[in-house]
């Protein structure tokens, strides 16, 4: 497998650096919660920690929850044995692609995307089918760019918030590519990894939609378990005998901790809608302050914690950009190109899952920042 | 991916059902121990839960430390940059199998072999060449063997102790299966999960032969911590990039707090050798009371926790066999055939990592119900 390397791990790399040589460093490369997991949840962690071996383990209860939160966050009724849980979102998209998909299959996808994406297609053989996504329809594909594509693909990838631009598909599109994927018989791969992380309104399971796609989910954003390594794939009945049978070979089960935590924090609901006010009001800030800095071109952030700000006046070239930022501000971002290849040269994503404060001593320090930059 | 059930899974369930009616249970069906984390490493996960938010991480500290365990251990020196840590053995494998060979390359292991070798060389579309191993070799496959192979493969599976026999491979074995992939240019993955586990004396590690090995190791077994989900795999410098891009993209980081409490682990010497003076009395008493079942062709159980008998004068049938057994003592066992599709119905294979009362109790069953058996 030939893989480009994750640009913002370097740019991680000098902020830790440069934080050991004593600089004050905002973290907001990368996209995980600063928050730990619910206070509830790491007191049910003491408890299991002093009661139980923790042998490899699967929770039936965890599962019969998780099916609880498909009933009532989108009102479709779900059979436990459809959801298999993993060590996070990561391999959930491996199970899901492996057991779905034969090695030649060309599944579509946006540009620009989460990096793993066209890497995990890759190297699973697959071909990833690039749909090229600008502004104008929200950095998102359409069900008619689906309907378009020729041959049809054996499979999409949907996510709704995106990662790296936390833009949302509206329902109406959503049913849409449903109705293509159905009449072409394209296999969805729905990653929801952002649900529950909204500034407006709800945003619907592709479940909803079609029955059938497979649903990826994980504890690390909205429950913020990123280090747990918990999250799980759905599946519809005709793929668990061979999901289950993957699983158990590949991977075994996630961990046992993890799983009773993740259980008593999917009801620690108070405390989570909590993070997502801070993330409302980092978001409200950057907005407000994002066009004095010249950043106007920013995709509609409507989930997830991310900005995705087009800096093609000021630089052709993001990855120096980022670390000239980091070095002048201590400012950490991810550059484009970790998401899109071809145009993410002049991009940048910043994630505000940081504290208010953080946010606040940022754009203090971005602002005249960027005052001093001279465009292009 | 086409897989067989795993068998054992079956006879557990039955165990728990059965159990759950009100049953007397003994599980001796899976590889893993019953006594939990040794106990320095929950107190430094309480310390944590209460400390740290745990976000996506890779302790430097335990690849450190990890290091350390081949020098003083094996003698043999390794940059830290080589241990990749992984959530458990099981992705370390998928990580080793993917990084170093393509789909079609032919990869020789022994039969009988742990099952999750076969099904994930199937489904990373790699070619399973299975070694048939008798008594004559102790259930390893030989330098001899490998040399024989026409033509030669891309890589050979090394497992030793190994699953499900418990046999080690002599050390002038290892040498001479390593200088016939020298010659040959077949790549070694040496599985040493069960390393620390040995009856017989230290077990050397693959990579005093072959310093180019890729060796997998996990927590689950020595370290009594199967459910914290953490292992790793060693590659060799030239595999160093391949396999941590391949790591960013399909898996991110293992559980943080199994890598603080694993850490502190691989220093609670005391408590992990107690394991393995229980495990090498419940072996003593296996082997003293099994030829008076009848059971006489056992493979010598070098190492691990198994004892790989050969039932084959009692039946043709070992999934019918390990079911009756379970149902009539409450014993339970894993058929061979999950461990050997072709000679695999003539085979049983009982894990003694539980406590000593409980292997007493089990043979105390199983003397009477064996003498009750008719021969073919």
């Amino acid at each position: 497998m030939t893989v480009e390397p994750f640009r913002a791990i370097t740019i991680s790399r000098l902020a830790h650096q440069l934080k050991a040589e004593g600089r004050s460093i905002i973290h907001m490369e990368f996209g995980q919660p600063s928050t730990g997991a619910p206070a509830a949840a790491i007191a049910r962690a003491h408890q299991v920690l002093d009661a139980d071996a923790m042998g490899y383990w699967e929770s039936p209860d965890l599962r019969a929850r998780i099916t609880r939160l498909y009933d009532e966050r989108y009102g479709v009724t779900v059979d436990p044995d459809r959801i298999l849980l993993t060590c996070g979102a990561s391999p959930a998209l491996v199970l899901a692609l492996s057991t779905r998909f034969r090695p030649g299959d060309r599944i579509a996808l946006a540009r620009p995307g989460y990096v793993a994406y066209r890497n995990t297609l890759r190297a699973l053989h697959l071909e990833p089918v690039e749909i090229a996504c600008g502004p104008e329809t929200r950095f998102q594909l359409t069900a008619a760019q689906l309907e378009a594509l020729d041959p049809a693909p054996a499979g999409v990838i949907i996510a709704s918030p995106a990662n790296p631009t936390g833009t949302v598909i509206p329902d109406a599109e959503l049913a849409a590519i449903a109705e293509v994927c159905r009449a072409r018989d394209i296999a969805i791969v729905s990653d929801e990894i952002y649900h529950g992380l909204s500034y407006v309104g709800p945003t619907p399971s592709m479940l909803q939609f079609a029955p059938d796609a497979m649903v990826i989910n994980s504890f690390s954003k909205y429950w913020s378990m990123a280090g747990w390594r918990l999250g799980w794939l759905l599946v519809p009945e005709t793929l668990i005998d061979a999901a289950r049978a993957y699983i158990g070979n590949m991977f075994l089960t996630p961990p046992s901790l993890s799983q009773h935590a993740g259980l008593v924090a999917m009801d620690a609901i108070d405390e989570l809608e909590g993070h997502i006010q801070t993330y409302a009001r980092n978001r409200d800030l950057m907005l407000a302050a994002l066009p004095a800095l010249g950043l106007k071109k920013i995709a509609p952030p409507d989930g997830a914690f991310y900005i995705w700000a087009d800096i093609g006046h000021l630089t052709d070239d993001s990855v120096a950009f980022c670390e000239q930022l980091l070095r002048d501000t201590g400012v950490a971002t991810a550059p484009g190109v970790d998401f899109d290849p071809v145009d993410g040269h002049r991009f940048i994503r910043i994630s505000f899952a940081v504290s208010t404060p953080e946010v606040e001593t940022a754009l203090a320090r971005l602002t005249p920042w960027f005052a001093a930059r001279t465009p292009l």
